[in-house]
């Protein structure tokens, strides 16, 4: 309990004796294995990795000095983390509120452990008299087709200045230019209102409907250049009916989407998700 | 219990005094209503209803000449069973034999309450040596692009000669041709195996594990001539993971469709289906 | 859109001819049905219907006056309410505020349509900082061994001073005296933090992962004299694995609590809800 | 694809440098980790290891003679399988064929890889004309409060006969005794149709009916002396409403038991279920 607890998240070329090599470095410091997910991706050849351990008093200093040269001998790509370190992340909304009050909610209540360093959205703070923010930063920036660069440069220098490691797009209804995206890549996490890759584009509720599915769903996915095709991270669906207005299947929409985003980022924030080219490896908890 | 059983389906045009005048007819017959739905879809301005009622010596065929004016009055659409008249259905299949060994386990349990009138296959029979047909009557009707038309016109005989009231494409994997597919309007259900609609065409697990979706389902639907565009009558979806390969995705999903299959077919027996332009009325039980 | 909209919500001795006579009284005022939903229990022999209609001019008097003598010679106990009627809610909440939380956000983006008359706890106001009430009236009525009939009065006072229709005891923590659960009953709904029969009384997340579960639920259920016991509104469930410890189960139980109770709440505003002896009739959505 | 894969299932009390020493003795022979999964239950004390790896000429011998001094020097109680190696399953059916016919089903299909080597039951061959067995070899052994203990010998005998190593009750409606359920601790699952810890014991569909729950369910547990105790491994729920009779929930459990027995066994048959005490540890798929 009161140990020192450690994360790696890590990804490399697969190769024989890698869990080998990482774990009995680990060892050699003493620590235990408290938990251990790893993933052989025959089809893209690559390894992914996450373990959990513990010590009494090494410190996260030590572990890099020993794992460093590990790691670089299996050309890896690795994050370490203390648990206690929380991650800092930035939200962007738009006029709907569910999925940021969902997320501040778990926030507090301790379910999403994270470091909000501001919000971001394109309405005035108003918008949001219903939401306890607390003394967290709110920065509205409004935009316009004209401002648009200028305004995701704002959004960039924010990111900067706050040293954010995540930006989570909770209902945020303006598409990021392909440059913002790509320079989001694997960092930025966007909830669409349908279970990809059905309904695409504009009004999905309405397409659902017309199309008279009996679920509907929401995805999580990382943001991308490529609009409604980023990696999916999680997905959820409920049973709806004839019965079901496009009003219906917002509301109900709405529960869907709150699950599904506080998850994604629950995950992230674990450190349990990975890019693999256009899919995730996504170790469960 | 040993009373006699009656269902009316029955759609029309929405407007004031249809449930009154059905209800009223049928309580001037001495009847007793023991179930009732009815939908009123302000959209298409349809009308439909769904009405069990029984009694304890009234006939079939007094209840329809009490009706026959009431509904014409009406002017609709409308079939009236007795509960222990059983559909007539023909079996279509091919090479993969899950949902076909399902549907005639049902069928023999008593879930499904049908009078299984023949199989269809353009594979030979010894394809299903694993699967108990017992004597209904299996015919190998061979097809290729060439004798297409010969081969519909077989089953479409078929259809007459047994007096098939429902078709049910248990994973048969022939496209009917257009006419037949409208011949076939609102009594033809096909199982398609994905969520649609995602994934349309061929080889839908392969392209779920290509896109990295974290849930896979199987759709059930009336055949019309736009292939995977029929109304849908029932959907599920199953968890996934990274893990899963095309393979393991082909197999949880061979689970989904038997299910969902079963399901849309068992409604239909049970007169809860409706057609509503491109969408269904589905009544649950 | 514009019309009047009614709802009754009924329940008798089943007999022949209910549905013939509500519905042609309904036509008689030149009433439409827009939805109706009956179920005959063959068991309790009981009948209950749910009827929505419109008018445009036709008022909730009128309707009253025709419909009084009907259901008066079927012996109906019934409700009729015009749908903009909102019903008066009165919220009761211990230590926890996620249910709390939930249903006051629930009620301001609209999913609940009811007048919240106020807000009851034994933990002093400023537990819920993080909760936005506005104005709704908030009441701290402490509670020991010794005054819980004092504090037990004061509830009841305030019920009926502010009219309340319905009692919500979203997570509150005391269990309520025999003698006002019976005077609440059918107007009180609590949510028990498990998947009913299973893991009665104290600590059941703690229970659940005592006896090793793979999937954990919570129960909204009308309040009886019977703890634990009364009629079930509706219940939901999680998936969970050997990783998740009792605190993890808390976490996974708020998400599943919060989602059950606000439904049941929710069809129990929409007269959907009816106590049939230990059981509940509840008309889907 | 071609190469020998080996699946290893180990278990210990916890302590550092398992998974460095399994895993540097698994490079050591030159195999490649596949996939990896471990559970270090902090309750008991416990630690859990599943690891699949390869080599295109290694054999299972060699793998066992490195592996031995390994294990034993951890205290390690452990199976090595190569995966080739199908295991050999007994199956105990009673009236009800319809986890029976599904696991044959699975079994021809390749769901289930496993060798039957028998089929008893207390009811004759002629029960089960409708499901293929094929030369599957079926004893049918009755039973009355009599011959109980010489019944169970032969059911031991053929046990041990044909080297069983799981025996699965697909609906055997007979109560082990406690001496033949401690004898077959671990190696013996069952499928009981309720949804444990609630209704326990007879009728089970029927409680829930009178429950009036929402949501009936199954669960498959390891057999142990306490009857309806034992260690769980799968449960599944499916919703139900007011409408259905106790005759409908025995047919929608139907399904419910056929996929949840089938998954524990599959979880089973591929080495990824631990006893940890009354609990059991499944590494997912």
């Amino acid at each position: 309990m009161d140990s020192n607890r450690f994360i790696i998240a890590a990804h490399c070329v697969n190769r024989p004796g890698i869990v080998s090599a990482v774990s009995t470095a680990i060892f050699g410091l003493g620590c235990n294995i408290l938990d251990s997910q790893q993933f052989d991706d025959t089809e893209s050849g690559r390894f992914f990795v996450r373990m959990v351990f513990n010590h009494d008093t090494v410190t996260l200093d030590e572990v890099r000095a020993v794992l460093e040269p590990v790691m670089s001998e299996l050309d890896m790509e690795w994050t370490l983390r203390d648990r206690e370190h929380r991650r800092k992340v930035l939200l962007l909304a738009s006029r709907f509120d569910h999925c940021l009050g969902d997320l501040l909610y778990r926030w507090r209540s301790g379910d999403l452990e994270m470091d909000v360093v501001g919000i971001i959205s394109n309405y005035p703070r108003d918008t949001y008299k219903q939401i306890t923010m607390g003394d967290i930063p709110f920065h509205h920036l409004p935009i316009t087709k004209e401002t648009k660069p200028q305004q995701e440069q704002q959004i960039t220098d924010l990111i900067e200045e706050t040293g954010a490691e995540l930006v989570v797009l909770a209902r945020y209804m303006q598409i990021l230019s392909d440059q913002m995206s790509r320079s989001l890549s694997g960092k930025c996490i966007n909830i669409h209102h349908s279970f990809l890759p059905g309904f695409k584009g504009a009004r999905p509720y309405h397409q659902a409907h017309e199309r008279g599915v009996k679920l509907i769903g929401a995805t999580a996915h990382f943001v991308t250049g490529d609009l409604d095709e980023g990696p999916i991270i999680e997905q959820d669906v409920e049973r709806i009916s004839h019965r079901d207005t496009p009003e219906g299947l917002v509301r109900k929409g709405r529960d869907i989407e709150r699950r599904v985003l506080a998850r994604a980022v629950r995950y992230y924030l674990q450190d349990r998700v990975f890019m693999n080219g256009n899919k995730t490896v996504v170790f469960p908890e």
